[in-house]
């Protein structure tokens, strides 16, 4: 029995905008409100975590991760809310694609 | 401007079947009807060729690529007609996870 699998990213001019690793980064940045929680739950370092939030930082209009300073944590990292809108757009890019490779599974005829 | 991009891929029950650079290289072997020569245009050792033609025709229920002996040229390898039809639609399909990405992109609102 053969299926179809695969991997779908959004590209900017720049290169890679926005891929299943950086969604899931996303959401442990909103999960924790900080970087390094996220980067080490992913076993990710700090530097490679905050590269990949620079490069979507910089390829979209708006920020989709904001360091937030002072008031009484002392501060953190959110998901701003065109990053909650990016996420969302994302996973439903994903669902889109796995009902594709669910159809097209069902051509395959070997 | 963003677009979407991603890889596909034919999964069987012993992991990968078909993708692009096995297509590629059973294409190759047909041009050259050399397995050799096709690893070679690739950059990829005999061994690593063989290896990919052995998983794929062990995966299949025919064979997709087969040696001859004998002959005018001392033998060679050729790309079966099942071969030639895996080939056929694995490029169909490329071509909707295309049309899908193309869809897909125009759907970004960011």
């Amino acid at each position: 029995m053969y299926k179809i699998n695969g991997s779908i990213w959004i590209e900017g001019e720049r290169g890679a905008f926005i891929g299943s690793g950086r969604v899931v980064l996303l959401e442990n940045i909103k999960k924790s409100g900080s970087i390094s929680e996220a980067a080490k739950s992913m076993k990710m370092s700090y530097r490679q975590a905050w590269e990949l939030i620079d490069s979507m930082n910089k390829q979209s209009q708006k920020p989709l991760v904001e360091k937030t300073s002072g008031g009484a944590g002392g501060g953190g990292t959110i998901v701003t809310k065109e990053g909650e809108r990016v996420i969302k757009l994302f996973k439903e890019l994903q669902n889109n694609f796995r009902k594709f490779n669910e159809t097209q599974s069902k051509k395959l005829t070997f």
